[in-house]
């Protein structure tokens, strides 16, 4: 077992109680021996469920179901039950079989619609999924169920994670509401898996948020793409991305409090997203420098987006932050092999706040000493100026290492 | 030093003289102690030049030289001058000021036209060039031209290179020639430098060609592009794409043979340049295992391209195969990101002759045994039956190790 990543948080945070919603976790022996392995968690009548997917080619086989699922009506109960170690996935007919069977497990046991089971897998791909192990696994699930038991569902559904990853945020949704004067409080909490296989450009990782809010689903579908699209799709950690992404986010509605076209819970619910986002990276298989990429100047931002993942995709790029070695040749390099327009005259690199080139040039007071003794830190800022408009964009990555190596050669995920 | 690459071919061959061509190399200090990092290549009056370029956006400056030089009048003689340890790339208005001092001097040595000197630089990008190194040399490199010494230009050019790489091939022109019957032969042979920095996805490395056959500049130019989108852009080490990525064919027609429209030449040059294309994948930072990508099946021959480089330059198939993992389930993976026309429940996945999948599930005679042991050769074939159209492509690529990581975290390249 890999030692927890020297770029983890101190410690997991204290996730308060979402009103209507209750987890357990359990070990069902999916695949690990001797540890949890299958989430559930049950979502009071009326919650909203939405979410944003992968757009591989290869989905699996639960994505696909989620995807069918999405936007349903809201009326009943709803669940959420994910297994580590099978992500069901390249599994064929058997594979849409396997959701079935637990989605109909979970309905009966939980008495709601199985077309309000969604269901997650994240493990090995290409094996049959023992769905057989988890359907006799959810009446213990159900018995166990309790409001404060986020955290063993976030252990629950880690693979190559080193830490299990969780974030919260309490809003204050200022305003008149139902007609009391004065701001009310809603709560989000969310947890999410990830290590490698990170390169969610179309969609993310496995990700689970729940809030007490009221709101309805085009307004939360509208709102969590567009957060995504800042956090998650900014985000990697091997250029890979995997056949099983998916982001679900419950609003339970048990505050009372209407959050639709709310600034403050748009803000709140990004601060937890981008929090998530970032801890995956700091689960970077091998990790051991966390980097951030802020790209200014471009032609547009989706120019400058592409700029600062080739930056972040780069092996060579990640090699060199690993040797700390403070190679701004490599930033040069990943910039032009982007695709987004640069004009290398105008082009300015900076570690933090170092400037080591600039209009297409080395710095006049650039120092390789200052330089390198930056890339020694832990946490960077690569800044790349390309001089020609307004675009802009950060994302986020780590280095590659040795550690990658390790895991990869080794691991069968 | 690092130790000569497990795939390197037994031996560098037995290059033949190309008429209207001389080769010297010398030791200048660009960067590197105690070896040559200088080639020049003469070439006679007459001589045709063609080439291939990146199409990176921060390209260095003696490819910009290249490229406005590229299609000029062949009357008069013409040379190629390559330095390694510099690459004059991202070094500004002085990289243009030392591309023209170097061509200016090569020019007044030899008694040619500076606008048909051509200049390559590979190494350090972002170092000013220290030129006059190389001026200082060039009346030495003209003492010591000889037709036979083009060995040595390929030892000059090397960078990280383990080993020099060169190929020639000798091909019988047939029909009527010059009012002869019969057949007659030209002479094709190349030289490369590649290890690192390699997806040549628009170009190609360092590659430079000889021909004794006669043949006009736009004949010249449509075979070598055409040619180069079937073997350098069919390679990947690392997904990272060269700031000077060049590749020049001379064709001096000493032989006095006319190859224009001859499908024996183009078959010959062909030859030689897939043989160095794969050469460079042979040589590839840190490679033990050499492996070809087949994609057959896919939608167009641009998809089955996307999908092979998106299996080639994954990092976890890439880490897998150096694990001698049979983990195709990573592949699977890798046809879902590529972008590429996919139906998963027509795709089928082998090892060499091993079928370990096919039509969306894993193949019904699948033995991890067996596809286990295919996983332990040096090299490997992996076959993807996309399984909806003709479209095919085949790439070739090698493994991530831990010795690219030690190389590239070390070295400033």
């Amino acid at each position: 077992m890999a030692p927890v990543s020297p770029l983890a948080p101190a410690a997991f945070p204290a996730l308060p109680v979402i009103g209507g919603v209750r987890f357990a976790a359990v070990a069902a022996g999916v695949r690990y021996k001797g540890r949890t392995d299958v989430m559930l968690a049950e979502l009071a009548p009326g919650t909203v469920v939405a979410g944003v997917f992968t757009r591989s080619a290869t989905r699996a086989a639960p994505v696909l179901d989620c995807q069918a699922k999405n936007g349903g009506a809201a009326d009943g109960g709803a669940a959420i039950l994910v297994n580590s170690g099978n992500s069901n996935a390249f599994t064929g007919r058997g594979g849409m079989d396997a959701v079935a069977q637990i989605a109909a497990a979970v309905a009966a046991t939980l008495g709601i619609d199985a077309g309000r089971v969604f269901t997650s897998s994240t493990g090995v791909i290409g094996e049959p999924l023992p769905w057989d192990r988890i359907t006799a696994k959810v009446a213990e699930l159900r018995d166990n169920l309790a409001p404060d038991a986020m955290a063993g569902a976030a252990r629950a559904i880690m693979t190559t994670d080193t830490f299990a990853k969780g974030a919260t945020v309490t809003v204050q949704v200022g305003g008149q509401m139902g007609g009391q004067a004065g701001g009310q409080s809603v709560r989000i909490a969310g947890i999410a898996k990830g290590s490698g296989m990170i390169a969610p450009d179309m969609a993310t990782m496995l990700v689970y948020l729940f809030t007490d809010a009221r709101i309805g689903h085009a307004d939360l579908q509208a709102l969590v793409s567009s957060i995504n699209a800042r956090t998650f799709n900014c985000i990697t950690v091997d250029s890979d991305t995997s056949t099983s992404d998916t982001l679900l986010i419950a609003a339970t509605g048990a505050s009372g409090v209407d959050v639709t076209g709310s600034a403050a819970f748009a803000a709140g619910l990004e601060q937890v997203m981008l929090d998530l986002a970032l801890q995956v990276v700091r689960d970077g298989e091998g990790a051991t420098k966390f980097v951030e990429v802020q790209v200014t100047g471009a032609a547009s931002d989706a120019d400058a987006h592409r700029v600062g993942m080739a930056i972040a995709n780069s092996p060579l790029v990640k090699t060199a932050i690993a040797g700390q070695d403070a190679n701004w040749g490599r930033i040069v390099m990943a910039v032009g092999k982007s695709g987004a327009q640069a004009d290398r005259d105008r082009l300015g690199i900076r570690f933090g706040d170092i400037w080591v080139a600039r209009d297409g040039w080395r710095a006049p007071e650039y120092s390789e000493a200052e330089a390198s003794a930056y890339m020694k830190r832990q946490e960077l800022v690569i800044g790349v100026e390309m001089g020609i408009g307004a675009g802009r964009a950060t994302v986020w990555t780590c280095d590659l290492t040795h550690g990658y190596i390790d895991i990869n050669a080794d691991y069968r995920s």
